[in-house]
């Protein structure tokens, strides 16, 4: 029996925290993002039942050598009672998923499901300011988007989803984040339009269908969807095809990754 | 980054609980006997400080992926009242080192101290029954291996410890254990003896002493050391230059690991 080389007495514990539990990615990519990063410090899939949320995660947070949680399903709300600080994002969308123990005592909450999508940009080269976006999908996701893009100065923003009701609240939020964007309603098109993100299921997996009716873009328009499996949506192969710059849900999702891991207060080694 | 290929959503988590925790190397070891089984499951340092242990660990306790927890030093006597089935050492000990969920519901506790001592021996093509043993020390090592060689059958057990107190405490649990034991206190000695079992510190890192005065031993004497740094203690020495068997402080610690990773329900795959 050789010993393992991963864990040992002084490794710093991060869990991520939901119901069910076995489906989650987290634990591999966040203690790889970690590992290259030179930490010792890993993350487990912490399996608590909602009756016992109130109970547990607390408890948890009592341990001095476990520095951060992540929230999944169905707890991104409930989390945000146990951040002593709140970050901008989470602010606006009344949700956390990530929860870090701050150098000078008590924990900050954040939500990072939209940061990751402004950082796959910025790291592809690409921004927000000036842009006139359009967003297709105003629920969890959408919402973080939404709101994550609305902090970095578009010149305007248009809504669909198909619950109007969540449309409405979204575009309410994005007001809140910066007055000067001009916000509405749309249904989904892309004239007018520099950037259009898909943050809708529409296009998962098997799901053959397009977020939005065209058969071809203008090849400046740049294509966003957060899916993340299939790599490539239907959406995205029109867009590649279309000769359009294109983001992938996978860059979001390693964006999202990098930033949690920063907020987490795990450096990278200097290069 | 690579994924790593060790932690996943469903990796099965296991804890060691103490108070300091950064000088444990349980996590390591049974997370190395975990993967040798084939096991998808992890042991992590679970730092508890003492005022907070009533509040923290009952709470892991209701994590379903949680399946054991390892208790060292401070919470072996408190973590007893955590475990709805007492082990045989356990109950005699008053403390247990390993609780575990039960197929049925549940926690069962056990103290595997002494355990790992007899399995040493047991890997060693050695066995207590019928044996007349001498035991150096009757501390937190000493009591549990007390106890442990006490269900194995030997003919007489002679206790030393410079604490008379406690020696004679662990004089009355062996005779809890097997009143046909023939046990008494007895000052370090080999004559008579079977087996001579050091659980006393002398010995240990720099210390040159010996536990015993003596200058060569009678070469069917077996010899045990309980101290796990250095390998080859001065007690150990002296039997290996008798020509003496011996069992040494790291023989117990893999066997009461073995015992440990049955016990938390993991099993070795068919040979």
């Amino acid at each position: 029996m050789q010993d393992v080389d991963y864990v040992s007495g002084r490794t710093r514990i991060y869990g991520i925290v939901g119901h069910p539990i076995e489906q989650v990615r987290s634990p591999e990519m966040f203690s790889a993002s970690f590992k290259a990063r030179g930490a010792d410090a890993i993350l487990l899939p912490f399996h608590v039942l909602p009756a016992d949320f109130d109970r547990v995660v607390p408890a948890l947070m009592l341990m001095p050598n476990l520095d951060g949680l992540i929230f999944t399903i169905p707890f991104k709300q409930q989390a945000m009672a146990l951040a002593d600080a709140i970050g901008p994002n989470a602010r606006i969308v009344g949700a956390i998923n990530a929860l870090a123990r701050q150098a000078g005592g008590g924990w900050k909450g954040e939500i990072f499901d939209g940061i990751g999508c402004v950082e796959g940009f910025r790291q592809a080269g690409l921004s927000f300011a000036g842009k006139r976006v359009m967003l297709i999908g105003a629920g969890g996701a959408g919402s973080a988007i939404g709101v994550a893009i609305a902090h970095e100065g578009p010149t305007s923003v248009r809504v669909f989803d198909p619950d109007t009701g969540r449309a409405q609240d979204l575009i309410r939020r994005i007001g809140l984040v910066d007055p000067a964007i001009a916000v509405s309603y749309a249904e989904p098109h892309c004239e007018d339009t520099d950037i259009l993100l898909n943050a809708s299921p529409v296009g998962m997996l098997d799901d053959a269908r397009m977020p939005i009716s065209i058969d071809r873009f203008d090849p400046t328009l740049v294509v966003f969807d957060a899916i993340v499996k299939p790599e490539m949506t239907p959406l995205l192969q029109l867009a590649a095809q279309s000769g359009c710059r294109f983001i992938q849900g996978r860059q979001m999702m390693l964006g999202q990754i990098s930033k949690m891991t920063d907020y987490f207060g795990i450096v990278a080694p200097p290069a």
